[in-house]
């Protein structure tokens, strides 16, 4: 995408959207009025027709995980949301409790749905009840219900909707029509069109008292159950309960087509590509192309700091970033490599996303032959077979020092061009390559 | 994408989508039956403000090519449309004769637009009047109004909303509903919602015929000019025109957001991929291995076919394919790959879309050294860099020959994710590298 500028169509702080897996209070305003319990029930049912594609949509994969899995994170990183009920069709049990195993989701539930959407969103909701399979969960006092295909959905979203359905014992996301929106004659012909400011499109989550949805679906009729659209009519037809709407963000959109699935995708890899950690020694040479490739990353956007530091003593850093590049000038640098990849392993760093390691060897002295050098490095494509297995992508690119300062800050451009392809491509296929520049 | 399966999200058939530059009368049922001219109006002077970017989108680039391009190209591939009339504000006027220039739009006349979308698309009209500025165009039966953000319109959608316009005076694409409509109280609770099958979005394109919405426009009062959303109600308005609605493909899809713009990227890249030609010399080896790697690259979903022939003789396979994969055992290799890549700047072959070009080099004798093959190949860069300005992206694979059959199955597995990896990117910034089997 050669565009620049800021993004409304995703999360608008990647940084809390990504690394706040517990949450954080202090940084909502008025999170602090969260004083009661909250939790979610998302149906996952959905055959995913519209996509055209014979895997339902929740569970398409981008970068090696389901759209469900992203969906839950959404959740799981809210502190204040205590459990997550997800409700999917039968034969979707032993995949979804392989999934919520495979991610290390905690706060999970997963319960079998019914036969329409208000059947599964009713099971859902008796978890609470000791009423489905397994032990009972805490009853919330307020239940949000949200789509397993709106993965980014943000938390200061989920605080308005989880406190005005507190308040109101209702609420419901909306956002405003995109297209026109026209009655039809039984013919085929224009009707006429309704006036686009006094409507709204209904979209999710909704937020709810837990014990007034649950009296609605208590008793509610077969027709409702069978062919009934939106969770807040019911509240309104049997609780009396007016919903209060909220304005949502472009966010909660939703994948639909299959052309959302490549959004989603492309989303997640430019959020995943806006940070890196260069580690570089305490060589001189290896320091100041570190310093130089920072300058050039910056100036498309993204935010790099440099740790001049052995790799072996990097496990400070190694919380925070989705991508590391390592500027060496030593020929042992594949066994540093492997400790860090060690080290990766251990702290299960990227049981989430895929991790982008790029080696950066420089050769000073320009003594080594080509062959030499292949031959020392040769070892990386073991490793990075090695790091593949955990979700660690693993790329190397060596280049020669130039005396010749023109030619040197080309190479260095250069450099953070194939840099930015590795990390925004994110393509497991060229995984332990040599690329020069 | 993980994912497989027809795509409901993109154009149906790449085949036509991409190669019809000049629209085939035979491919379409009914095309016949077009004996009335068809020209187009593409108001293409929004801001953009939904996407969040500085540049509007119809500017965006993919691809190295603005979006507005790839509409333009939708209609320009249609046999029986005339003429197409780009509206843009004055400002990008410059901007807009440039995009023409350089992607060699025929049928194109850009006229400068108004301060609202009426007015603009009445400029456009006025352009078969003689009014506008330039000389005027020959006024067509039907005209055709389409959005400058919707690409993916196709030649068959276009013929049922002319030939309806035809016979109405009046036709427009309508969608089915995405989300539940519902109407808000002014304290912003819900009021009602609509009953969703009697309701569509309404779309784009539209078609009337020309003196019907040219005399409608030429009726209405300051205040439509100003705040009116659809032409459809002007003609009824003004003429008493019902318009036909006619039910359109999710191709129809308009770029709003960010989102929509990386979607858009997706899949232009994807329907580049789905064929590819390989073109290998008459040496055993190197057939062999072009017959493995389709075999592979079928397995993926791709249309790939093999052709024995010198590169030099290749101006035959030229018009057909966005990729292509020329396996040799020649350490000479270069002179020819030079040879192709003049014949593709000759042909302006790369105009509309880059072209990937990917050099297989199989060493079948395991004599020459590392480094001696890197020297013989170095010049691939130099090759490369000069490809690049003529958009064709230039990558070359090294692999040896393995006798071992298990061992060379897998060779052969990984050239495939290779070279589907960088069909699939297309990323600029690698061309020139030299990657390992």
């Amino acid at each position: 995408m050669e565009t620049k500028g800021e993004n409304t169509g995703r999360p608008t702080d990647p940084a809390r959207f990504f690394t706040s897996k517990t949450g954080s209070n202090e940084q909502i305003p008025g999170c602090c009025s969260i004083d009661f319990t909250v939790a979610v029930v998302l149906p996952a049912g959905g055959s995913g027709e519209r996509t055209g594609l014979s895997t339902p949509k929740q569970f398409c994969t981008f970068l090696s995980r389901p759209l469900i899995s992203y969906t839950i994170q959404a959740f799981e990183r809210v502190a204040w949301i205590e459990n997550i009920v997800i409700v999917v069709a039968k034969d979707s049990l032993d995949l979804m409790v392989n999934i919520v195993q495979q991610f290390s989701h905690k706060k999970v539930k997963v319960v079998p749905g019914g036969s329409t959407r208000h059947r599964s969103i009713f099971n859902g909701l008796q978890a609470f009840q000791g009423r489905g399979e397994g032990s009972a969960l805490k009853k919330p006092k307020v239940v949000i219900i949200h789509d397993a295909v709106r993965p980014f959905v943000e938390e200061d979203f989920l605080l308005k909707i989880a406190i005005a359905a507190k308040e109101q014992g209702a609420s419901g996301a909306i956002r405003p029509l995109v297209s026109t929106v026209i009655a039809t004659t039984s013919e085929g012909y224009l009707d006429h069109s309704l006036e686009r400011a006094k409507y709204r499109a209904s979209e999710m989550p909704q937020g709810f008292l837990y014990d007034i949805i649950y009296q609605a679906y208590v008793q509610c009729s077969e027709a409702d159950f069978e062919f009934g659209t939106e969770c807040l009519h019911l509240v309104l037809q049997y609780c009396g309960t007016n919903a209060r709407l909220v304005e949502g963000p472009p966010t909660l959109w939703k994948v639909t087509y299959k052309r959302d699935l490549f959004a989603a995708e492309s989303i997640i890899k430019e959020t995943l590509s806006q940070t890196a950690c260069v580690v570089t020694g305490v060589c001189e040479e290896s320091t100041r192309l570190a310093c130089a490739l920072q300058k050039t990353l910056r100036a498309q956007d993204m935010h790099v700091d440099v740790i001049s530091t052995s790799l072996r003593s990097s496990g400070t850093f190694i919380s925070k970033d989705w991508n590391f590049i390592h500027v060496t000038v030593k020929s042992t640098c594949l066994t540093d490599l492997g400790e860090l990849v060690k080290t990766f392993k251990e702290s299960d760093h990227a049981v989430l996303y895929p991790v982008v390691l790029i080696l950066v060897h420089l050769d000073v002295l320009e003594q080594s032959s080509t062959s030499e050098r292949m031959a020392a490095l040769g070892g990386i494509r073991d490793l990075a077979t090695e790091a593949k297995r955990i979700n660690i992508l693993l790329y190397g690119i060596l280049l020669n020092h130039i005396k010749d300062a023109e030619q040197w800050e080309e190479a260095v451009e250069h450099l953070s061009q194939i840099t930015t392809a590795l990390i925004k491509d994110r393509n497991p296929a060229l995984t332990g390559q040599l690329l020069w520049v």
